[in-house]
């Protein structure tokens, strides 16, 4: 089976989503005919030889000697004089942050008609700005942490007593997130925050509580769940600290949770993921508080593809590649401009 | 001032999109050095000569005789032997539906790094569903009627009393909305509904109540307005109306309403403009029921921009095009990769 993994971007994630890259070449290449398909931040397209899938290639500059690709229908074209080169297998989106998950990517590779795994423009939109995920959580009830939002240039006091977490409503991988245990550092947080958004979220900042990553799919119609896994405790993880994370490839144990709980996760996952997920692997990310669920994050494109909570992640991807979502065709006709040309007589 | 009209698309408003765009020519090119760029149902994209603007250049195939356009970093590019076209300006999107509203244009415009006037990613999101437009008034406090939502292949009864009004949840121009007034009309209604999407929106309907339409724009960081409208009363405007709409440069005289409710619907659209729509000039259609606004729908790109609503249109999108809103540049760097390669030893 052909993939095409698209990876880079112009984003504050687009190291990571190299570290991605890495890994999934080394856990898909016995099973998959990898393509490679660069995006810098220029937004020009390269194709990369998977004997040159290093980090070292991006970081030099040394991939700008690759093949520049443009978009075609389906497929990304290379064309030189007497050599055309064309990448037109289904592709997975592992551009994190900015682009990826914003939505820009999947208008892109819809407009495009790619077949492909990652977040359709809505489900980028509601995953991306941690607004719209709390929009989302309210509407399908789901519950999540209570929240307020701030906006630069905006003098609001908050209502929560410390302490309190600071991030930036649109980025992920703890950029510009800050822990604030009194007043007098919440002016440095939001500094550090609004350099990244224009807005905001804080919340209360709960010790110690119980955190839950449950990844899925939806695939030939039915969801697969990956098992629980139970993150690593640090205050919360930094940027550094995800960053290792996304070239993860080997599994924790599952978490050791009784089966009521178990279910809780599931049911809070499913509601989130259907109607509006379909086509990616997402990794939901939660808390647990007096046994009650609260969604903390969605990743729609989460690191390395949350591959280590798989069993079988070659699988998983082929039976995802294999039941995607494509957008019903629009017949095209003009009987209103014929009708309406008539009515004015012209 | 350089001005591209987008307009065409996949879309079920391919036809209005063209009469938009005819009808735009009229009122902007005695101030613009306007361009034509026409995106056909396959995503092909064409130079249209101003003087072949006109729908029989389209319902006839002619169009494929002009230059054929690519994307290129702020332009669309026509290359041959000796020959290069740029279409540099600034990008109005007139693609009404599908692609244009659902952030599939956006999405595009945005990679491509294009000045554009229209609804961008999220923005188009949370307008072309009226699902998630229910949820954006919810979560900023603005009133909408009372809905329910109905999958394709799922018997749930409707909660409320007939008369209702059935409506596919992500098409506009009336296409597959019925007014049902009893329950044996119903089965008819969802079919019709449920050819156009697999999510219809149901929603009482309210024989003779009073709608407004008001449209505006942020320029210069302040937010401008149209006159308010009060459109003619059909049971509702069913396509074919609608779309003699689109061609419409002729204005209305304003209602006749009071301060106090001009303010309340100035008020209303506010709160839904302000940090989502910055870029588009859109047109809220409310309902008012004892004195109170309800949105019924917002239209991130409406027919012909509702030029019929401003008294002096071209001066309107002169100051919308010097005003819009840039995506911050993300600075892309490679620091992580150095530490971690450092850290891991390669």
């Amino acid at each position: 089976m052909k993939l095409t993994i698209l990876f880079g971007g112009a984003s504050f994630e687009h190291e990571i989503s190299i570290v991605s890259a890495v890994t999934l070449k080394e856990k898909l290449q016995n099973r998959f005919e990898l393509s490679f398909v660069f995006c810098d931040s220029q937004h020009n397209f390269y194709l990369i030889e998977p004997s040159s899938m290093k980090a070292k290639t991006f970081s030099s500059g040394e991939y700008k000697k690759a093949p520049l690709l443009t978009l075609a229908r389906s497929r990304f074209v290379h064309q030189k004089m007497f050599k055309k080169i064309e990448i037109d297998g289904t592709v997975l989106n592992l551009i994190h942050g900015a682009d990826g998950e914003e939505g820009v990517i999947a208008g892109l590779l819809d407009f495009y008609s790619f077949s492909y795994i990652g977040p359709r423009v809505d489900a980028s939109v509601f995953s991306f700005d941690k607004r719209y995920t709390k929009w989302l959580c309210e509407a399908k009830g789901v519950k999540t942490i209570k929240y307020d939002v701030l906006y630069a240039n905006e003098h609001k006091d908050i209502e929560f007593s410390y302490p309190v977490i600071v991030k930036p409503a649109r980025l992920g991988s703890s950029i510009g997130v800050s822990v604030v245990k009194e007043s007098e550092e919440m002016d440095y947080a939001l500094d550090v925050a609004f350099e990244f958004d224009s807005a905001v979220i804080v919340e209360p900042f709960i010790e110690g509580v119980k955190e839950y990553n449950l990844a899925g799919y939806v695939a030939n119609g039915e969801l697969h769940f990956s098992i629980v896994e139970e993150p690593q405790k640090h205050e919360f993880l930094d940027f550094e600290k995800k960053y290792m994370d996304f070239s993860r490839s080997e599994g924790p144990s599952a978490a050791q949770i009784d089966d009521i709980l178990l279910n809780k996760l599931k049911e809070a996952f499913k509601t989130i993921y259907l109607d509006m997920f379909e086509g990616a692997l997402i990794r939901c990310d939660f808390f647990v508080i007096d046994d009650e669920v609260y969604l903390n994050e969605i990743n729609p494109i989460p690191g390395s593809m949350a591959n280590y909570l798989f069993e079988d992640f070659p699988s998983v991807i082929e039976s995802l590649a294999s039941s995607l979502p494509h957008k019903k065709r629009v017949r095209v006709g003009y009987e209103y401009i014929h009708s309406i040309s008539q009515a004015k007589g012209k």
